[in-house]
């Protein structure tokens, strides 16, 4: 088979990691996940712990990178933020690993960082709402009102940290190639479509 | 098979009507786009031509459809506009022809309608934009600047009818159980990943 890249988008809770990890193991893949802060770290010099603070956050301070950006423009100043150093960081460990071949990389905008590159498939995973809270309550271990809450915030996250990096919307069908609601048929079933996407002709 | 209720929600241009119908096909089920104005003209008594005229297309006049439904709150009148009429009739003709048991019906807010019946499928078809042109130009015979004003428009139309009489997003993954570029990998290996799909326990 050609180089493939499976990069996987989700919505918080809803099976997306797993999925990702189960059609890796099916290929013979690397899997990407929090795996990409090693690579990052190692490759950036900076430390994985500061890289972690960064992960897929949007910037902590949007209307700052706004006006750091409008002053660039206006003054050529080359102010780099600290979010600006991670994102970097983050983009160059994705291209890097990719550089090695084939593999499935979960978030940090690989979809969109990897758009060139011909054996790309980008799959989204997203699920019900309620079945979402019962994975986050028994995976992690909180009160439904918790991990409501947290699920809420972490959508809000991802889609606007995706935003801010690339010009396509986060959890649009037209952004990916195949989204599939876990919820429906089961995390093996979405595997086992992912695996009859790709070796599609 | 128990009921199956195959809803194909679509972009303009993406194939998503070959793709119900090779669908149908495959499965021995009846198919419905416009085949659904049919069956509501004959159960309402309207006309085939009127229904056509309002066929997924948001009203006419949204303020002061927004008016009126003030002004019912209000005073408790029970103003109809013909807009409603037609909707009505189509969202008769959905659940009319569900009950008659298995079908896939393109459009028309049907995954939305038939929300509460076990055996739904709820699938969206995009396509890369210049796909999608190319589609439109070959099937409609139309210039690629022609082509590309009507999916913008077709695309805005869609989007706000589903808007205005559902409380779900058109086009976003987690409206739907599958969503599939058919630039990908084509339109019948988009067929076949659907009844994969619906096949899975």
């Amino acid at each position: 088979m050609a180089e493939t890249f499976i990069t996987i988008g989700r919505q918080f809770g809803s099976g997306g990691r797993e999925i990702g990890k189960k059609v890796a193991e099916a290929l013979g893949f690397p899997y990407y996940d929090k795996e990409l802060l090693a690579v990052a770290a190692e490759e950036s010099g900076l430390s994985h712990q500061f890289l972690e603070s960064y992960d897929e956050k949007p910037t902590n301070s949007f209307f700052y990178s706004l006006v750091m950006g409008q002053q660039n423009l206006l003054t050529g100043a080359q102010g780099v933020t600290v979010e600006q150093l991670a994102a970097r960081a983050q983009r160059e460990a994705v291209q890097s690993v990719a550089n090695k071949g084939s593999c499935v990389i979960v978030g940090r905008c690989a979809d969109y960082l990897l758009r060139d590159r011909p054996g790309l498939v980008r799959v989204f995973i997203c699920a019900d709402w309620d079945k979402r809270i019962e994975r986050v309550c028994r995976r992690d271990g909180m009160s439904p009102k918790e991990a409501e809450d947290k699920l809420r915030r972490m959508d809000r996250t991802r889609a606007s940290y995706y935003g801010f990096h690339t010009d396509l919307k986060w959890g649009a069908a037209e952004t990916y190639d195949l989204c599939i609601n876990s919820s429906k048929k089961g995390v093996d079933a979405a595997v086992s479509l992912i695996l009859e996407f790709v070796k599609q002709p």
